[in-house]
């Protein structure tokens, strides 16, 4: 398994019940109790996405013994973002390519119009 | 294994190598040959990261049998962006606490030295 941040943080973000609980966790703290409901797993499974998620740092958990709200550390999505974003030219690239291709329909729709 | 695509993207990323090849072909086209020639891996490795790329639909592969170019295919990681822009509020909060505290800090020295 790599070991450098950014692979953790994807490895982390692969599964939808951990970004489901990063979602929940936007919305404010939360205990384990309270990200467990909405999902059809057993408590320990929970508690090994939450391990996951903290060691990429994208939670951290209180040190209160019994309530251990779970709340959301962003810094690793912002390194996310901004190595997706390095790719930004390729899809705006798409787009424009899209874009080229309609005004060429609607071209050709303008043209046949005028044949008939 | 998550089967959701965002997953299978993250999935696709969690690995330094994979991101190096799509950063090389962020510059152009490439042989299996050209992006294996910066790693100190076997072209059967190499071939293992790329199929798992494409299963990702992060690279596209030609389909001449000998020269198959691979390309780059920026679609998911415009979802990658998207996906973590959601969260941007909580890292730029986080810049906001950094903001206030330096600009207590000053404060505190601007106090200090009236009081010297």
């Amino acid at each position: 398994m790599p070991t450098d941040q950014l692979s953790i943080t994807f490895t982390a973000l692969a599964d939808p019940t951990r970004r489901a609980i990063l979602a929940r966790l936007s919305q404010g703290a939360a205990t384990v109790k309270e990200l467990s409901a909405p999902f059809s797993i057993s408590g320990p499974a929970i508690s090994k996405h939450l391990r996951v998620l903290e060691r990429a740092g994208l939670i951290a958990r209180g040190r209160e013994a019994q309530w251990r709200p779970c709340t959301l550390e962003a810094a690793p999505l912002e390194e996310v973002a901004v190595w997706a974003e390095t790719y930004r030219r390729f899809w705006d690239a798409s787009y424009d390519r899209l874009d080229d291709y309609l005004a060429q329909l609607q071209q050709k729709e303008t043209d046949d119009d005028r044949n008939q």
